[in-house]
């Protein structure tokens, strides 16, 4: 729609600006000293909503950091669109990787680097600004509710008492969530479902002190190598997850799916060089997009023990740490798989070593249905602007919350992610394409014009 | 010799504080944060030696930490003993671990708590003050050299040189070094045999940058996967090394010494439960002194990659780090096992990942000899103050320096050691008994006594 567009082109330079303010905001829901900034960040948010033209916003505070809600009923016999997205964004370390500050944005060839500029500040705010258009112009045919929270990255811990006691309040026709990614800005595609997660933190611990390895060395456990050895035999030499039970639950692709998976655009050769590795690698029998869209996963996402500072310490060290995370798929249950691991690697524990098994966050696998009214309106309203009908693919990442918004609130979720694979999501030097942020508020207010339209 | 106990005693408290002062400095040798602490380490050690009555002591730079060398020649038709020791200390992480700072010595039940307070200024220092009674005293009977380098933690790489372009100024009929342990003040022992070590380094890599585990996690390598998987592999089900040739220069030892081994008080349920492990690990066919003993090993010595922060971070990361170390027996030679260590790890990396490993340092074991006229000195000096005759046993450390000083200088060596193996070296709260500190400085005197007595 021209008016749209004609009020996008005029702000384009502030939409830019309001989010850098945002990337400025170190939201890192990890670690406690950001307590503040959390605060910071969800003020931020608010005032923007209200500016935008929201009728209300909230802060609701949790057990955790706050959550902000606003919304705009323009008939209540309309339809409802909830949008949902995070504020928080995953630590920047290891910082020396970054070519520039993660919480100081910067563009270099038309992508803006932070931390969050993808995932997922960037495409919460394209949502705000795509609301500011609707409301400016007059155009607005949905209702609107927002619901950004500030601890996906953290599991979600507190969303879910919050979704349960505030139904009502919620209620709505679709949730509409930006946190994933497309193939490209020439292959538009629309996630028909994330994993879930099991993640889990292991202290292994030996001898009651760091010894002295020439004088300890060989009498005595050393729980570094005990905990190489127990995650070694996590996964067999076809890759699969050795943890008995862990498959059970997975629903297995029919060979039509397979068969149609096959079919999206995808350069094996190409994704191994932008990774820079020889050869994939992956469990035996599946292709690399069944291996990170249908099938379960189990990923070491941190190991520490002993000394890693400069130079050589002989030390024989007391303890050994990981930090295990496995994705899950339907129809697996996340609680289910983490006392299955947590289970599985204490009965593995040899008697020289003790080991503390603690859980961090889990959730559950979802899948969204493409005959939805919410999905066919999210795939028209990319066909409007990408000119090319968006391919469903299955995504690899976790969304925590998406179960509990299905069963609290009895609706379906659509997931129009603007980012791309490579924007390097949790990693250093995340970025976002400022075409693609653009490219998220122009096809937005579509969705919302063809939601309307479908009864 | 009362003269001797007379002097000590009047000047007891002063050669305490005068420890105090030396551990009071950082001097951690493996971090170059601490160059200048090493230069003020040298500096003091160089004053203490001209107090007690160094006829000339010079500071010998080298490309890494300085060296001090001191002397007194008293009649060079005599004995000449050299003493060799250590003012480096182990870096003190991790520092929260410490009860006390570790470098500000603190006493508890007579026992110094500081880094270094054994290992091995404490040790070195009681060679000071044994020279400065004799002088004081005017009863030295042999001449004495010192050389007390600054870099046996980090495997002594440049005194090689300095050995070798100094033999004419090192020229002595024995090495005396007070670094390591006995079994206790009832069970005195001497060591006979140092073990070598080869200490190595891994990097490896797999994907060119920190990954999302959802969006990638399945389809490519984890490095910290695969670098468990690699460790896991270098020990067999008997706890056997695996490397290919590891153990063909292994010398065996014979039922009569492995008799004699057995021999020495050890109870294997008290040292377990010191440790505090319910069961103790190693190389099955083994009894624990024979692991520590004769017996070579590898242990892992650090290890970490991946997020190790506070919280949870779900990336699949491009590196995996370990430090590793082989401690050797005789006839290993280091650089033949670092070689095959090295060669092997390779041969093992799959094409997955790159393997990036280098050489921290290594050291040749060593083995003295109880029929020379140095250990039969010892022995007698240790007889005389403890009142029982020491029990020769082979200790688990490394020394990196033992074989070369016999190479290049011809003369043996005797390892006269007064620390206990439960004073933490190289661990947190490492100490020594203000009772061993004494005892030796009591004991040193009749070594000098009785090897110049022995022509």
């Amino acid at each position: 729609m021209q008016v749209w567009k004609d009020y996008q082109e005029k702000n384009k330079d502030r939409f830019l600006s309001e989010l850098f303010e945002l990337l400025r905001i170190p939201s890192v829901s990890a670690k406690t000293e950001h307590k503040d900034d959390m605060i910071h960040c969800a003020e931020t948010i608010k005032k923007r909503l209200l500016e935008a033209g929201a009728d209300k916003v909230d802060i609701y505070s949790t057990a955790g950091h706050p959550i902000v809600y606003g919304e705009k009923i323009i008939d209540p016999s309309k339809q409802t669109v909830l949008v949902y997205g995070h504020y928080d964004v995953q630590p920047a370390e290891p910082l020396e990787l970054w070519n520039h500050p993660p919480f100081e944005p910067t563009v270099v060839d038309g992508k803006i680097y932070a931390r969050g500029s993808c995932d997922d500040k960037g495409q919460v705010y394209m949502h705000v600004k795509a609301f500011e258009t609707m409301v400016q112009t007059n155009t607005l045919t949905c209702n609107v509710k927002f619901c950004i929270e500030g601890e996906e990255e953290v599991g979600s811990p507190n969303l879910g008492k919050f979704v349960a006691e505030n139904k009502e309040l919620l209620k709505a026709d679709c949730v509409l969530i930006s946190d994933s990614a497309m193939i490209s800005l020439d292959t538009p595609s629309i996630d028909i479902g994330v994993r879930g997660l099991s993640y889990i933190e292991l202290e292994l611990t030996g001898p009651n002190r760091d010894l002295h390895s020439g004088v300890y060395g060989g009498a005595v456990a050393n729980p570094i190598t005990i905990l190489a050895k127990m995650i070694a035999s996590l996964h067999d030499e076809n890759n699969h997850i050795t943890i008995p039970g862990f498959y059970d639950d997975v629903a297995v692709a029919t060979p039509e799916e397979r068969a149609l998976m096959a079919k999206a655009p995808f350069n094996e050769k190409e994704y191994a060089n932008d990774l820079g590795v020889k050869e994939l690698w992956g469990e035996k029998g599946y292709t690399t997009n069944e291996r990170t869209g249908i099938r379960p996963t189990m990923e070491l996402n941190g190991i520490w023990g002993g000394y890693t500072g400069e130079g050589a310490k002989t030390v024989l060290p007391s303890k050994a740490f990981a930090k295990i995370s496995a994705r899950l798929v339907p129809n697996q249950i996340s609680q289910k798989i983490t006392d299955l691991l947590i289970n599985h690697l204490q009965s593995i524990t040899p008697p020289y070593v003790t080991l503390k098994a603690s859980l961090h966050h889990g959730g559950e696998p979802y899948m969204t249905p493409i005959d939805s009214k919410a999905y066919k309106a999210a795939s028209k309203a990319m066909e409007a602007t990408f000119g090319k009908t968006p391919i469903p693919v299955r995504g690899g990442g976790s969304i925590p919350i998406c179960a509990l918004f299905e069963k609290e609130l009895g609706i379906k979720i659509v997931f129009m992610g603007f980012g791309l694979d490579s924007d390097n999501l949790h990693s250093p030097n995340e970025k976002y394409d400022i075409a693609n942020y653009y490219k998220g508020i122009e096809t937005i207010p579509y969705f919302h014009k063809y939601f309307s339209e479908m009864q």
